[in-house]
């Protein structure tokens, strides 16, 4: 299949996809382990089929604990070939609000050239379309390059059934440009990463690499490629608060018993200035701005504010007063309320002074800040203004993650926009992704690569969200895109 | 039964006390409205057995909606004795959170003297009480007035079995001192008692009375006696705000998407100003503040604040600073944030930007405030404060019911004190009791009676709270405050 062919997938490959999405491996759900286990199989038999040596792992010590396995698994290519590691997650997110989906959240459902199903996209989709294109730039490789081992590309359509192993190592090529692909798959990525963490830290050798591709990240607007320039460190803690023994009467106790509900929301309201700037003193001191060549390529990719309020039904009104919608998302750190829980939430009322209240919060950091040093002056400020009569707890800290910047002039970004440029007349934009894969950071310390995130996603996509999807149009983009890099970097 | 006696009722009045228990009479769950009707029911034959003539009443129009009776009863008395107005309610809170109760919330279980059951004081154990008294003074009046028809006293271990209606209303004496006694029983006062409201409007002149009996406040530390001098106002309402369309990734919209749970926060935040005073402009302006006696009497008979701390497990530090305890409970109004809810709210984190918010409020006001003019105060803050992007909704308001203050030197609280201070040797102390009963202010204006307002109730027995409870003790002086109230009144 060529970049020029039909708009889909082979039926072959559309069936795996298929196959793939109905996993439901919600990794953070341990009754969910069994099926990330099958499906972590699955992966591995597939990678197999294209000539890959596959290990599931888990960390040491994880005994019987419900943690999804990691996918290890390696493609030795020719001497003197760059080294490649691909990193995607085969977990997803709950399906939750249940009652919000039109279709079953685990049963793929093809609409209009949309698939509908959680993971449609983020991360099955992405990495799946990836890895056909992958497969599709190995078996034209069988003939071009004669002495690289061809160990059964399994692509139905093309008449090359699976099973047959090719040769073994030692009789590959000893030049030629294949790379070596080692493929790094996950079930944690929505839950913290920890498995992954722990088992990469320990391999940090056979993970050493040139490129780092990962396939998990957004298209500019109407599908103009996207190269990220940046992604933000992230951080999540729970916040607790207690007043009384127990929710006391609103008219018998009003104006003199401390309301948790009311103390949570100032708690909350305290840490912005009314600028929406962030008003935990210190926690923006280490900000480093970006420079003026990123901050106008960044903006030069940006939607536009009318695009962006007719997709989330609402301007892009958040954040801090005085800077641009991609200064606010891309260059400066954010303290989200992510929820919060107190007191009477039925129909009707109930006249309570709540005694306890609840919240989650999210911060979203960039270079210069050091998670630690943030998280110790956020949980200094709410101490500080902790009302009285009640008692703070700070609870559930994961993430930790720093923010990760790149150059863009590096070689490897000049390749990538040459072969995103053959593959749309726009050419690639550069962008910084507000969001954050911590892994990316760790993945990229460890193995020495230089990270190569490009992915296909849009917002009307709604990953996390009912109804999630992927289009055909993304999926046959991203696999063009794989191909294409791959070609571009065994040349 | 005299007040020397045993410090608990006969069997067969704790056996009456515990079957109106039983009945799980939720009045604003219309799964539970069959047991408000047999409960009404019950009280009914209880009522007719005191030469009662009793009603089951529903506002017209009510139709086939599932509304809780009124129960209206009339006990004639004697020509040129006063008439009483009792006022009740036979609805509880509902008993969630139900794993917090150590006993079934609706199976009477007695323990040390205390019984813990849904509605074992608010108001069922403290109106069943008094009407125990009351047949007991008027079982004593049987000789003593011998015109007066004595139509069945119903309390069995007097041996007068009921069932034996006595003389007619034609019977009975010309002159005499038996109070004409009615009754209002309602069973929706804990959802905002709208059938009574209608049904008493509609029945004015049958009302009318000089006294307006209510028995569901409480007494003083250590059960000292109080005469209720004041009533808070009340209304509630549900604050909703809305942004995007759904939630939002909190990386990729993080500075930009506008966050209903932060939204809601600083929205609540801005109801009050640092020094905990109500910051919507011209709310307190025509706030009647307390005469000099009245804040001298409430303040001698106030909590300490050690024993409010060890009661309810903080200091009662809420409210506005630079008043006392007293001051802010009795005497200014509150805005109350009853719960607040938004976002992600279960375990580990979830990186959503929420798209909704919800908060219920509820207003407490004082003598001068006008609801309506409070209410309409209190939307144009919120609507000043609401955050860019977000969309406000005000809902479901009801109460909208003024605070009540009744006159220190009133002859009818003269005879109270009285009557209190041979109960108690440290008599009676006024209190402006920060809670509302918003039908009291609407009964005392119907019938043109004076309010008197004495009860029982103790923080300790946590009424609205899992594992509510009653004493025999408060039982006990309740029954007699009900039968030497009632001598009083015959004198």
């Amino acid at each position: 299949m060529s970049e020029n062919s039909s708009e889909r997938p082979s039926s072959s490959e559309s069936a795996e996809y298929f196959e793939l999405l109905k996993f439901p491996t919600i990794g953070a759900d341990p009754m969910h382990l069994r099926d990330c286990v099958q499906c972590a199989m699955w992966l591995k038999r597939w990678l197999e089929k294209i000539g890959a040596d596959v290990e599931l792992l888990l960390p040491e010590g994880s005994g019987l604990a419900p943690t999804p396995p990691v996918l290890y698994a390696e493609r030795p290519g020719d001497e003197g070939a760059p080294t490649l590691l691909f990193y995607g997650h085969y977990d997803v997110q709950p399906p939750d609000p249940l009652e919000e989906w039109t279709t079953p959240p685990f049963e793929p459902t093809e609409k209009d050239g949309r698939i509908y199903c959680r993971g449609a996209q983020d991360d099955k989709g992405q990495f799946f379309s990836f890895l056909c294109g992958l497969r599709e730039f190995l078996s034209e490789q069988k003939g071009s390059v004669p002495n690289n081992g061809e160990r059964g590309t399994g692509n139905g359509e093309r008449g090359m059934e699976n099973g047959e192993r090719g040769m073994e190592n030692g009789e590959r090529g000893i030049s030629g440009s294949v790379p070596t692909i080692k493929f790094l798959l996950e079930g944690q990525e929505e839950s913290g990463s920890d498995a992954i963490a722990k088992v990469a830290a320990k391999m940090k050798d056979r993970l050493r690499a040139d490129v780092l591709l990962v396939c998990d990240t957004g298209a500019a607007a109407d599908l103009q490629p996207a190269i990220i320039a940046g992604l933000r460190g992230v951080s999540h803690f729970t916040v607790r608060l207690t007043a009384a023994t127990c929710d006391l009467h609103s008219g018998r106790y009003g104006g003199i018993a401390p309301n948790a509900a009311q103390g949570m929301a100032e708690l909350m309201a305290s840490l912005h200035n009314p600028d929406g700037s962030i008003a935990v003193r210190g926690f923006c001191d280490r900000v480093e701005p970006p420079t003026d060549e990123e901050l106008a390529a960044a903006e030069s990719a940006a939607m536009s504010d009318e695009a962006y309020r007719q997709e989330m039904g609402v301007a892009p009104v958040g954040g801090e007063k005085g800077l641009s919608v991609t200064a606010r998302n891309s260059f400066r750190p954010t303290i989200e309320v992510n929820g919060i829980h107190s007191g009477y939430g039925g129909p009707g009322s109930k006249t309570v002074i709540p005694c306890a209240a609840l919240a989650k919060l999210s911060m979203r950091l960039v270079p210069g800040q050091n998670p630690a040093e943030c998280m110790a002056l956020v949980e200094r400020h709410l101490r500080q203004h902790t009302p009285p009569g009640m008692e703070l707890f700070i609870e559930d800290l994961t993430g930790e993650a720093p923010a990760m910047r790149l150059a863009l002039n590096s070689p490897m970004f000049r390749l990538a926009a040459d072969v995103l440029g053959t593959l749309d007349p726009r050419g690639a934009v550069f962008q910084w992704d507000g969001a954050s894969i911590p892994i990316v950071s760790t993945l990229a310390r460890l193995s020495g690569a230089a990270p190569l995130l490009v992915g296909f996603g849009q917002g009307e996509d709604r990953i996390h969200s009912p109804n999630e999807s992927f289009s055909w149009r993304q999926f046959m983009l991203c696999r063009r895109w794989a191909k294409e890099l791959l070609h571009a970097l065994s040349a």
